[in-house]
C-alpha cells in the first residue's frame, strides 16, 4: 500500500454522507478502506476528506496565463480536473492550438480534459486564424481526453441541419455534447436538444435553467468573473436534481482567481448560499464526472483516481492539502510539485499586421453614424446614431462628447482587413487601449481618442507578439504581453494580475470610468451577442446578424 | 406531430416531481411539451405518465417461456426494456443460444439488452453445453444491445487475476460489468470491485447492500420468486442514493409472472414499502438507463424513446395503457400488437442421452453415505451422513426413511456420465420427479422411488426434448415440455403455469411436502452454493469446491 488516510471524515458520494473511514491509496487509486501497513501513514483525524473538484466547462485562456501556471493557481485551491473547451485559442490556431492544450496539460497535477471546439470560426461576419471541418473534429476526438463536443453555438444552423453542423455531431457520435443556448425556450429549446447538446452553462435566470433541466439537459452552474449565475440558480440544485446540476467556472480571469479562487470558492458561495456541504460537493465531483462520462474520477472508492481534497472544515471550503492520483501535490494553498515546461515556439507569433499601411482614417458619410454604446460590466451593447464630428471631411474622435474611434484590425493572415467604427462610454480624454483578446476571433480590438495613439497601440502589440496595452501621447503607459497566441502569458498568475491592474489603472486616468475596460474590449468583437458590434469585416447589427455601413445615409 | 398526449401529470425524472405537462412525440421520439397538432390527440388528464419500467437484471429463461411470450405477459405490467443476462441458454448452446435470445427479442414490444455471459460453465466441477471463451465474449459484446458483461461469479478467479477472467474483462473494455458476490466483505469485496463488477444483485442484508454501495457498486434491488430482498434493501434508497439504486427480479416463474406481476409488482412494493412513488420511478427507469449507459432510456424528454405508462395512480402502478417508441402496444393489461416468430430449430433437440446405457445402479460402499437434505424453499442444501438401506449389495431407495435416489445425467453431448447420489427430504412413496432445467449446467436432474420410474421420467423428457415430469408405476402423472434448449416452453405462459401447478400437484399426490419441488430440484446441482451438491461428476462438497465419494468408507 503506497499510502494511508487515517481517521477522516470521508465524503460517501454514493449515501451522500461523511462517514469515519480510512482511506488505502497504491498505484494512484483508491483500493480500500483500511490497511495493515503503508509506505506512508498519514492522520487526518477530525479532517474531511473529499474528492477533487471537477469545473465542468472552463476556458482555461481566460486566465491569461499558460495551462501549468492555471494549475499553479487552481489546483492548490481544490480543482483536480477541468473539462476545458479550447476554443479561444482554437479561433486563432486550429487543431495546432488545440495540440498545444493538450501537450501543455499534459503531466500536470490536475486533469486535463478538453472538449472538440464545435464553432471556430464562431461567424461568418469575422475573420478567425482558423477554421475547424468536421474531418478536424473527428481528428480530435480520436486523441486522449477529448471527450466530446463543445459549446454549440450556433443555434440556427442546429435545428435548421446545417450539414456542417450536422457532421460535427455526427464525428461526436454518442459523446457528451455542450450546449450554449442562452434564453433558448419552448420548441426552440426542444429541437436544439433533439439535436444533440446535454448540457448548459448559459442559464441566467430560474425559470430559464428548470425549462432546461425538465428538457433533459445537464445545467451547469456558472460563477466565472463577469458572468455570475450561482445566486440565481442555486435553487435548482436539491438531491434529487443533484445528477444534472453542477458547477463551472468559464472564464475566471486573473484577479477573480487570485482574490476569490476557483471551484473552492464557487463551493463557498454555494455553501453559503444554503446548499448542504455533501450536496454541493457531490455536484462538484461524482456527478459532473458521470455527466462526462468519466467513470474513474469523483469519488472516494475502491478503482477511482486518488484525487482527494482535505479539508478542515467543508463549509468553508479551506483546502489544506490536495493529493493527485495518490500524490501528494498542494499543501497550505501551494503546490508542491514540479510543473512540466512546454514549448510555446509553435503558439507565438500570432500576430501579423502590415503597420505600413494601417490607417485609421474614416471619410465622413451622409445621414448619422452608427455608434456602439458600452454597457458597463455587461457584454451586450446598444446602438446609437450621432452625427459625428468630422474635420476636413474625415470623421474623428470627439472627447467632449465621448465618441471615440474603434477598430477591428485583422491579425491572423495579414488580410489588411480593419473594421472601424465609434463608441461611447469608453470615456477617454487621450491615448488608446488595444488588445489581442477580442472574442471569438481575436483580432486586435483598440479604440483611441487619436489615430496615432491607436496605431502605436497596435505596433506595440505587433512588436510583443499579442497582449494589451494602454497608451498616450506615443509613449506605453502599462502593457500585458501575451505571447502565446495572443491570448496567455509565459508569466506568473500574480504578474500577469499585476500587470491587468495597472492597465485598467492606466486607462483610468485617460478618462475611463469602467471599472474592466479590457473585458468590455474584449466583447466588441462578437457578433452574437446584441446590439451592435464591430469585426474586421465592419460593422454588425447582431440582431438582424449581417454587417451594416457605419452611416445611415 | 405522431401523437399527442395531452393533460397529464408527467413525471419529469431530472426534478424528481409530477408536473402538468403534454408530451409530443414524432418517430419514436419524445420531441417536446406540447405540439399545434398531432396525427393523433390522446387525452390523458387526470392520470400519470412515467417512463417504462426497466428491468435491470433478469434471465428471461426463468419465466419458461420464449421472449415473445415473456413480452406478452411483463410489457402491460409496465416493463418496456429489460437486462437480460442469457445464462441459463448460454450453457446449454453457448454463443448459438444466445444468438437465439438475440433474434428472438428483435421487433418485440420490449427494449430487451443483453449481457455476455461471463461464467459459462459455471464451475469445473461439472459438465455444461457450452463454453464462452474470452474471443467469445468479444464477438457479443459487438453485437447490437450487447451492453457489457454478465455476472460475473468467479470471484476468486476474479481477485486473484485468473488469465481467462482477465482476459473477458478486458474484453469488456469500459463497459458495465455485472458482480455476483453475495455476503462479500472488506478487503475481497474491494479487491473484487476494483477488478471491474459495477454492480451488485444478491445483496440479501441492508448492511450488506450499504458497504458495497459504499464500495461504489450500484445495488440492484432484487424481488424474485424465491429470492425477494427488497423489504430487507428497501431503506437504502432515498433521492441521495437513487442514481446507484435500481430494481431487478433476476429469476420470476411462471406462476409469479402471472399471479403478481413484474416490474409493477416490485415498484408497487417499494411503494407500499414507503418510498415516495417518484422516487421508485426514477430509481427503475432513468437511473438504471443510466447505470447502463441507456442514453436514451428513461425519462420523458426531448430525444427519449417515447416509452410511456399511463397510469391512474401511480402508488398503485396500475398500468392502463404502454407505449413503446411511440406506438400503443398495450392496454388494459394486454398487449394489442402481433409478435414476431422466432424460428426455434436451433435450439431445440437439445437432450442428447443414451437411454440403454443408463443406470441408476449404485453399489454398495464402506462407511455411512454422504446424503444431501434439502432445506424446503431454500437454494442451500445440507450434507448428512446415513447408512442407506441395501438390497443384494446395490443401494436402494428407502422411502421409510425417506431417502431417496438422485441422478444427474448429462444431456448435452451424450457423455454417459450420471452423477448419482441419495437425498432426503423430497418425500416421494413412488414415482420419479426429473427436469432438465438445472442450474447452472441444466443436465437432467431424476429423484425418485424406484430405478424403473427414474428410467421412464429420464426417458420422457428425450421425448420430449427437455422439460419437467412426474411418474409413478411407468405412467407420467405430469409434463410440462420444454423444448427450446430444454428450458423454455413454446406456449402460453398460462399453460406453462398450469402445467407448473400440475407437476406440484403430482409430487404431492406421491407423497413430496416441498411447496415448489422443481425450483429445489433445479438447484441441486449448483456447486457454487453450499452444502452438498450433485452434479453429471458426482457429488460435490461445496465449501471445499471439490468432488467426494457418495461413501465415507
Amino acid at each position: 500500500m503506497d499510502l494511508l488516510l487515517k481517521g477522516g471524515h470521508v465524503l460517501d458520494v454514493f449515501s451522500g454522507e461523511f462517514v469515519r473511514r480510512d482511506v488505502a491509496v497504491a498505484g494512484g487509486l483508491v483500493v480500500g478502506f483500511g490497511a495493515a501497513e503503508a509506505r506512508e501513514v498519514v492522520d487526518i483525524s477530525g479532517k474531511y476528506l473529499v474528492p477533487g473538484l471537477i469545473d465542468s466547462h472552463v476556458h482555461i485562456e481566460s486566465s491569461q496565463v499558460s495551462p501549468a501556471e492555471f494549475a499553479r493557481a487552481v489546483v492548490p485551491r481544490g480543482t483536480t480536473c477541468v473539462i476545458a473547451d479550447p476554443h479561444e485559442i482554437a479561433n486563432v490556431l486550429g487543431l495546432e492550438g488545440v495540440a498545444y492544450m493538450l501537450a501543455a496539460t499534459e503531466g500536470l497535477p490536475l486533469r486535463a480534459f478538453f472538449m472538440a471546439p464545435s464553432c471556430v470560426p464562431a461567424s461568418p461576419l469575422e475573420t478567425a486564424g482558423a477554421a475547424l471541418s468536421p474531418h478536424d473534429i473527428s481528428e480530435l476526438l480520436s486523441r486522449e481526453r477529448v471527450l466530446g463536443l463543445g459549446e454549440l453555438m450556433n443555434f440556427p444552423g442546429t435545428v435548421s441541419g446545417d450539414p456542417g453542423v450536422l457532421a460535427k455531431l455526427e464525428a461526436a457520435g454518442g459523446r457528451p455534447v455542450d450546449g450554449h443556448a442562452p434564453g433558448l425556450s419552448g420548441p426552440e429549446l426542444w429541437a436544439y436538444v433533439l439535436a444533440g447538446p446535454d448540457t448548459d452553462h448559459e442559464c441566467t435566470g430560474l425559470e430559464e435553467a428548470r425549462e432546461k433541466l425538465a428538457a433533459g439537459m445537464h445545467i451547469l452552474i456558472r460563477e466565472g468573473t463577469t458572468a455570475r449565475n450561482l445566486s440565481a440558480l442555486l435553487p435548482l440544485l436539491s438531491w434529487r436534481t443533484a445528477p444534472f446540476v453542477h458547477f463551472c467556472t468559464d472564464d475566471r480571469h486573473p484577479e477573480t482567481l487570485l482574490s476569490e479562487g476557483h471551484m473552492d470558492d464557487v463551493l463557498r458561495r454555494a455553501v453559503a448560499g444554503g446548499i448542504a456541504p455533501e450536496l454541493a460537493f457531490v455536484a462538484a465531483t461524482l456527478h459532473a464526472a458521470r455527466a462526462y462520462g468519466l467513470s474513474a474520477l469523483g469519488a472516494i472508492a475502491p478503482g477511482f483516481h486518488a484525487d482527494l481534497l482535505v479539508l478542515a472544515d467543508p463549509s468553508r471550503v479551506k483546502v489544506e492539502r490536495v493529493y493527485v492520483g495518490g500524490r501528494l501535490v498542494a499543501e497550505r494553498g501551494q503546490l508542491v510539485v514540479d510543473l512540466p515546461c512546454t514549448d510555446t515556439a509553435g503558439v507565438r507569433g500570432t500576430v501579423a499586421v502590415d503597420l505600413e499601411r494601417l490607417s485609421f482614417v474614416i471619410p465622413a458619410g451622409g445621414g448619422e453614424a452608427r455608434v456602439i454604446r458600452v454597457v458597463p460590466g455587461q457584454v451586450v451593447t446598444q446602438g446609437l446614431l450621432l452625427a459625428p464630428k468630422v474635420v476636413s471631411g474625415e470623421v474623428v474622435a470627439d472627447t467632449d462628447r465621448d465618441v471615440l474611434k474603434l477598430a477591428m484590425v485583422e491579425r491572423h493572415r495579414g488580410t489588411g482587413n480593419v473594421g472601424l467604427g465609434l463608441i461611447k462610454g469608453f470615456g477617454l480624454k487621450a491615448g488608446a487601449l488595444a488588445s489581442t483578446v477580442a472574442h471569438d476571433s481575436h483580432n486586435i480590438v483598440v479604440v483611441g481618442a487619436t489615430d496615432e495613439d491607436m496605431l502605436t497601440a497596435v505596433a506595440e502589440l505587433v512588436r510583443l507578439g499579442g497582449g494589451q496595452v494602454a497608451v498616450a501621447g506615443g509613449e506605453v503607459l502599462a502593457e500585458l504581453p501575451l505571447p502565446i497566441a495572443g491570448l496567455m502569458s509565459d508569466r506568473s498568475l500574480e504578474e500577469v494580475a499585476r500587470a491587468g491592474r495597472e492597465l485598467a489603472r492606466a486607462a483610468g486616468e485617460l478618462g475611463c470610468p469602467l471599472s474592466d475596460p479590457f473585458m468590455q474590449l474584449s466583447f466588441l468583437a462578437l457578433p452574437v451577442i446584441p446590439e451592435l458590434k464591430l469585426t474586421d469585416r465592419g460593422l454588425v447589427d447582431v440582431l438582424a446578424f449581417r454587417h451594416v455601413p457605419l452611416f445611415t445615409g
